[in-house]
């Protein structure tokens, strides 16, 4: 299956004193990446998993390399793969480029959690399968 | 030498709907310790660095594992220790805990850069000296 | 003519430990409203504002009343309509809601100026024209 | 009695391409300011009511006026005064300063919340003599 694709236009609220985007906000556009994924890709929207089922995918780790820098007016893809589907875990890639170069690369291993006792939860059956049907894609 | 460090607040504005620090928000007090450390022990302001010099230190790559979540009310203790100096880069460990428990490490790589070419320097040599002064500094 | 829009789901990034939006997001959705509106509808996107001719618009002064609470999850509509152009001012009345319900109405006023000198510049006769080709927009 | 005050330093994250305070950023600073001065002037923290009390102070209004532009590397001085607490609502005045500069002038209005149903609360007897011994306050 082809990786899962999200476009996020750089804006001014995402730019330095350098004019270039400043990293936390590439790591605002990555979170927005994958909400949309987990919304779009597996019907699973961040307001029902956190207001109403009281879960939540917070981060474990992350690996993230920097290629090139990002300019205000630049339009960023952003591609998410699944890696891998562990017990209560979720691994990833997540690039983002701009007229095919790319800008960064990286690797979030999500935990999903019990919100109210902060402990790990294994992933319900169907949630695994669909996670499963974004495994190996191809990013562009 | 010990290590430099710097202590961060948990605010509202750093909370997500879980309750807990959003990691963008992390990367936000990374930065600013960062920033401190430049500021306060090595004598380089960001901003004459980036308004007066035009160089400037994006990150070139980063590793974080997160231990524990962080909450509103929390107070961040956060320690960065200098591994290594590049040629132009600089590698470091940076922790955050909160009454002594671990709640992130992070291993960025910065980049020495020209902001106005985007290319990357040579550490000047009474820089480089003061950088190499926190070298190996022990964490809490 | 009628008023500017655009659409703008809230995102996780966007809401806080009482899972709503917090104020200081919402002016970041209001800018990115503002720089959508210049770079759409008048053909001055602050990219080239910024980067290449070295003016800016920042705020002179904003008023903003909040209506009602927005959660994670919403989709706000946020319409623009010109109010008055001045000599270097530009007052605007920017509204957002979601299904139809108001979430806050904001009454900014920006200047334009050179980001240099930091002086107020009048509006070039072109832009001006097609900012009050704004003016009076009705709001749905 | 004399305002309550707050110093904020400008750092980086604070900054937009223009190299000047993004004002969304004010916004989280005229926020941490209120946070403090509920924490540390009226003793209710802000993870005391959101958390444990499951109360919040939403804005119902805000009007702002910028001064001049403040700069990486400046020091804010924040000072909030109160100015008038009604049945629920709390109306304050808050400027920021850089070296007796005048920044910005906010004029927030908070309405004490019930976050489960979203309703207007009646400040406890307590927390409004608290807050009214910070009525008239000078500033600086």
């Amino acid at each position: 299956m082809s990786a899962f694709t999200h476009r996020i236009p750089v804006l001014f609220q995402h730019c330095d004193p350098a004019g270039i985007v400043f990293y936390p906000r590439y790591f605002e556009m990555l979170n927005a990446t994958i909400e949309t994924f987990f919304a779009e890709a597996i019907g699973w929207s961040f307001s029902e998993m956190h207001v109403h089922q009281r879960v939540g995918v917070p981060l474990g780790r992350i690996e993230t390399d920097f290629h090139a820098a990002s300019r205000l007016g630049d339009v960023l893809d952003w591609t998410l793969q699944v890696d891998r589907v562990g017990g209560a875990s979720l691994a990833m890639t997540v690039r983002a480029s701009c007229d095919g170069e790319a800008r960064l690369t990286a690797r979030p291993t999500l935990v999903l959690v019990d919100l109210d006792r902060m402990t790990a939860l294994r992933w319900p059956d169907d949630r695994r399968a669909a996670l499963e049907r974004h495994q190996g894609g191809q990013t562009p």
